[in-house]
């Protein structure tokens, strides 16, 4: 299967989401990935629940299935040595410890980054490797309030809320690896690697401050949490529907117009809530209001036919079950299955990297903890099976 | 400014916040941007509120700094030729219209990826070009709910809600970005360029899918909304301090011995609250009562200076203008000024990338509509200065 990164190979020292996004996203795109883990008790995502009849985690699986694991003991002198070798041989090291770990271990960028001119060195952290937070332990949670997505997710008379889904944690890692692979752009013209440095906190910050940050840099003004409500969508919200609720959202003034009709108020159309979206966003309550009379004397599946049919932009809110049944996903291989070794077929998600030459392919399974340590250790550095074998009984593999 | 991106030139059709917001990261990381908007209106985010003492939408400013702006009707023969000939001279095309709009206008991928073999062609649609919805309209609410993170965020009594940013379109973005950039890697290697077919709600089902689907593809069953709380970690909260609400979050085993100890509950140690992740997630109810019991005594400032002392991760959940000032981001310049000519100097978001030796940078301001018209038409295709005042007098730019 020709990838877009073949030929690259990743050194990852990550651990638990971030990273491990990061790296199976450069695996999806075709790059080689050498999972290094701690000997003995591996990534401790591999403990994660629920597991396979395997005992195999379900979440391990998905964020780790392509990559190859090694296990190296970076307390001894013999593990960090192989480190440095390993160095030598790839392009990308990726590492999500506290900031300073690396360093300590001697393994920090600069020493590995001489080393080598042409790695590309990512670090991912809570809050990066600078500035007065930069010591603060942090998850996925504080960065998602840190970076300001939790005070603006919830209903306006409710407590914040986080995204429910690790966002900051993918995300961070999905913006480090286009930081890596725009790196290697780099080193394609120049020959030069470089460190990168990736706050999560920075990351939800950039997402949230699109919408959210002109009202305070222009007005000195915060938005109340908007519920399902959108920041400039009205009519756009989750309705109440006989017997359920159902999603409409409008983003122009002609499907406005359309949903007007089939709910048989025209009379709103030489109204301000049908203005331009920013004067109509004005009427939101009482547009909502409208809207919501209307859904509550249809079900949900009425509302669906009635707006798609006029090409009104609508939707259920499936639940998580629906979701991995959902026809639309199967139909572009967002489901598959891979084989582990240990616990048979297992359905996850398939790669979104559809691209017609180098379409992203994950079907392969996770590695077991330490799986290729003789094809790196012998086929990449070379070391002898008696040299192996001691490296074994020493406990630095 | 060195990027890492510096040479390629990207044709971007794109509108609104998808295509938008990945031209931005290719910007920041120093590709050129030809952004194309229709004569008269452009990108109907140029409308969106709040807007600067110049009339300038806050969220245009911050999603499109750094571009170039030209203007065609894509309508006309004319406005369609001089797309054909850009297409010629650039890397990138990126649209975000309907299925079959770009193909109607005789502007579809595979005419261009004829034209031009080296073209990277990126389609980004709410369902993909493929499959039973893909006809569907939608946008970035429907996308959170039929790709499964809606109904996994909320609490577990209350209804399901949507993520407050409209992080399925900037998501798509970003992915769409690491796509094209991964692509620009394989036509460095073959010279050959692709087609990439992006779908929100395949963005939204990778993220989602990754800690939800185990529990339905392994064992039938879906999780409730976790609220505050994270599906693996702990204790993982947002507790209620005598004024407030304060985060804590535990990922390992001694963070947690580390938090009874300082709640004076050493009591817990020897107890299933203190065991390892899977089993102690079993008492997260009881854990999270013992915790709760204990922030309550305190204020939250009380909370974070016994914690962070520990190195027990937590934080505040500062509001939104909390946010914007952050000492931390400020500190990474993740708060900058542009200056807008008709706005004078305006606060925007930084760029992440903390490269060493291509630092993300997007200190430009946001370009007035057809700003490039000239400099495109003469500069990059040579058109004389008649014939373009001629496309101006026939509304073709």
């Amino acid at each position: 299967m020709v990838g877009s990164l073949n030929g690259i190979k990743v050194l990852d020292f990550s651990r638990a989401y971030s990273g491990p996004f990061c790296t199976l996203m450069l695996k999806d795109l075709g790059a080689e990935i050498i999972k290094v883990e701690l000997t003995g008790s591996g990534d401790t995502v591999r403990r994660d629940y629920p597991v396979t009849k395997g005992g195999e985690s379900g979440t391990f699986i998905i964020l780790n299935r392509g990559k190859k694991s090694i296990t190296l003991n970076l307390k001894s002198v013999k593990g960090r040595e192989i480190c440095k070798k390993l160095v030598e041989k790839v392009d990308v090291l990726i590492e999500n410890y506290s900031p300073g770990t690396m360093e300590k271990l001697g393994l920090g960028h600069e020493e590995l980054c001489q080393q080598n001119p042409r790695l590309v060195y990512a670090s991912i952290s809570g809050f990066g490797h600078s500035g007065p937070y930069r010591d603060y332990v942090s998850y996925d949670p504080i960065a998602q309030a840190m970076g300001g997505m939790t005070s603006v997710t919830g209903f306006p008379d409710s407590p914040p809320i986080k995204c429910g889904v690790s966002i900051a944690d993918f995300s961070t890692g999905l913006y480090t690896a286009l930081a890596i692979t725009a790196a290697l752009n780099h080193r394609n013209n120049t020959g030069e690697g470089q460190w990168i440095d990736m706050s999560l906190q920075d990351c939800v910050w950039q997402f949230s401050s699109i919408e959210f940050s002109p009202p305070y840099f222009l007005n000195g003004k915060i938005l109340p949490r908007l519920g399902n409500g959108h920041p400039s969508m009205a009519p756009g919200n989750l309705y109440v529907a006989k017997d359920g609720p159902v999603l409409i959202s409008t983003g122009v003034l002609n499907q406005v117009l359309r949903l007007y009709k089939v709910m048989g108020r025209e009379d709103l159309c030489n109204t301000p809530l049908a203005a331009n979206q920013s004067e109509r966003y004005q009427y939101k309550p009482q547009i909502d209001q409208a809207v919501g009379e209307w859904t509550k004397t249809k079900t949900v599946e009425e509302v669906l036919a009635i707006l798609r049919k006029e090409e009104i932009p609508c939707s259920p809110v499936p639940s998580f079950d629906k979701v991995c049944e959902d026809p639309q996903l199967k139909s572009r291989e967002m489901v598959i299955e891979v084989e582990q070794e240990m616990s048979g077929s297992v359905k996850v998600p398939g790669s979104l990297f559809k691209m017609s030459k180098t379409p992203g392919y994950i079907k392969y399974p996770a590695p077991i903890l330490g799986e290729n340590n003789q094809e790196i250790l012998s086929g990449m550095l070379g070391f002898s099976e008696d040299e192996i074998a001691q490296f074994s009984s020493d406990g630095v593999i």
